[in-house]
């Protein structure tokens, strides 16, 4: 029983805070290999709770330098760092791309930052997210926070508040005004806002309409509810950078005083165990798939000699057999 | 029977072309209707094979300006044209905003042109799109085209890919260069390439870069392959817009000659069935959760009690009894 030995030895090595046994169990998540199940049990026992952040906003707005600017104010605090840049955007090429992870070099040899790329779904055919799994060995590692960044509008903006605690959404001038923020429908998501290069023109009004479209959303809430602010920052000259930690800090306390923290955390449980069980039995769906059942109510679908729900009450009915 | 009797008619109604019958069906697909199945069924006995156009771009390039024009080329051959404008970016909100409506108000009145707004998510809780079932309404109501318009980056456009034969990605000048269509892995899904406001600085170089980039890709390919082409079009003008449209009917004969076009339906028969089928089993959970099961395992989850794999394994072993 080597593999068992191993997982062992590196979720010890994880727990002291030992960069290569981190890495080589966010390895193991990422590749869906078939010791997570075991090495989730392991972590779950002595779960730390750490603040995770998600952060996000589209192509271009500034994620990766923000990101960085801020691991900087929290080590600043003595704070170790986690750091997962999800790249949902390509299910084909995966990673993210070498920009980023330039952006980030200045804390390449800080023994107490993590940072970690990771392809966009996981493993688990696109139902189940790997990211609270690796999101979870950071915790064990001792970091706290975990920052989550993540491109994209809409869908992907979603799916990163419903695996952080707190999410951040970044804008930047003439880019997102305020009405493609509501299109994009991440007025609903954020916690906190940002707008990046504060220092160009149009900035005073991004952070304007993006504060009236707030206050309109929130008027009917009540007074115990948050209020996401609108901070400018420069975060290539780390302008603003410690009021955005601040803010950080404070939803964090309000999440706990409110219960919403736990509210959250319970929403996210939920979503992961769906996410997994879904993946389990579409993997069977798979399985019947290789055995013809799928592939000819598919063809019948398509030729239209049955329809679809016919064609999955099928299915449904072989899975649960 | 009132039901029934009420569904051939729209059915029959539709059949004949009629808007008001084509627009209750979609809005009995929207609502996720419980006549929903047997309206499908309805459907599938003798369904006509429309061509199937999506088109796609992040916020600001112009779909809805160079859809309009595309179904002003259409009507011109004297086709019967549906859009579908599929907002996947507010799962909150939903539906398509203002402005769209209006870059499409020339064709509101023309009686051979479906246009309908539908929002993000299919009813089927995310799963299942609810956009190939409005395909089909329209498919049955002799439209051919049907031009199905989505907002967004990414996750959304592989989606609008895989429920299209033709996928059409835009891009504007200055706004998608050649490092972003590739960090948003819209490279992959594309069929045909569109630059938008080519009057504009940069459009040449936008459209190189494009060239290039798929140039690379389709390197290993073999010599049968389609070789997406990079159009440059002022959509507010017309201008490219014939040559778009004759693009899109080069594709659809390579798909038909190639046999990609068979091809792309069956897989799109899979992902619909295995979307209702994991939809249905879905439900299922949400069953168990009113009982407790899932709300107390993700309880226990989220306080670290159990992990999400164990917890899965008992809600998968509940709905396979």
């Amino acid at each position: 029983m080597a593999r068992t030995i191993d997982l062992e030895h590196l979720v010890a090595g994880a727990r002291r805070g030992e960069p290569r046994s981190v890495g080589r169990l966010i390895t193991l998540v990422e590749d869906g290999s078939p010791m997570l199940r075991e090495l989730m049990t392991a972590l779950s026992g002595q779960r730390s709770r750490s603040h995770i952040v998600g952060l996000t906003g589209s192509p271009g707005v500034g994620k990766s330098t923000t990101t960085s600017a801020l691991v900087r104010a929290y080590r600043a605090e003595g704070r170790r760092v986690g750091v997962l840049a999800v790249d949902p955007s390509s299910p084909f090429s995966g990673g993210a791309l070498l920009g980023d992870r330039i952006r980030m070099q200045e804390h390449a040899t800080d023994p107490d930052v993590y940072i970690r790329s990771m392809a966009s779904r996981g493993h688990l055919g696109g139902l189940a997210s790997a990211t609270p799994q690796a999101v979870r060995v950071l915790e064990s590692a001792g970091c706290d926070p975990v920052l989550v960044e993540t491109v994209g509008v809409g869908q992907s903006e979603v799916e990163v508040a419903s695996e952080a605690d707190t999410t951040v959404v970044l804008l930047a001038p003439g880019m997102g005004d305020g009405i493609q923020a509501a299109k994009a429908g991440i007025l609903e998501v954020g916690d906190v806002f940002v707008v990046n290069k504060a220092d160009r023109d149009g900035a005073d009004q991004t952070a304007r309409e993006l504060r009236h479209m707030i206050s309109l959303g929130i008027s009917g809430k009540d007074t115990a509810a948050w209020r996401p602010p609108v901070l400018k920052v420069v975060a290539s000259r780390g302008e603003g950078i410690d009021t955005l930690r601040e803010a950080l800090d404070e939803h964090r306390a309000w999440l706990e005083s409110s219960g919403a923290g736990a509210l959250r955390r319970r929403q996210r449980a939920r979503t992961e165990i769906q996410g997994i069980a879904l993946a389990t039995l579409q993997a069977r769906f798979g399985a019947l798939g290789s055995g013809g059942t799928l592939e000819a109510l598919a063809a019948d679908v398509a030729e239209g000699r049955t329809d679809a729900f016919t064609a999955a009450d099928r299915i449904v009915a072989a899975v649960s057999d």
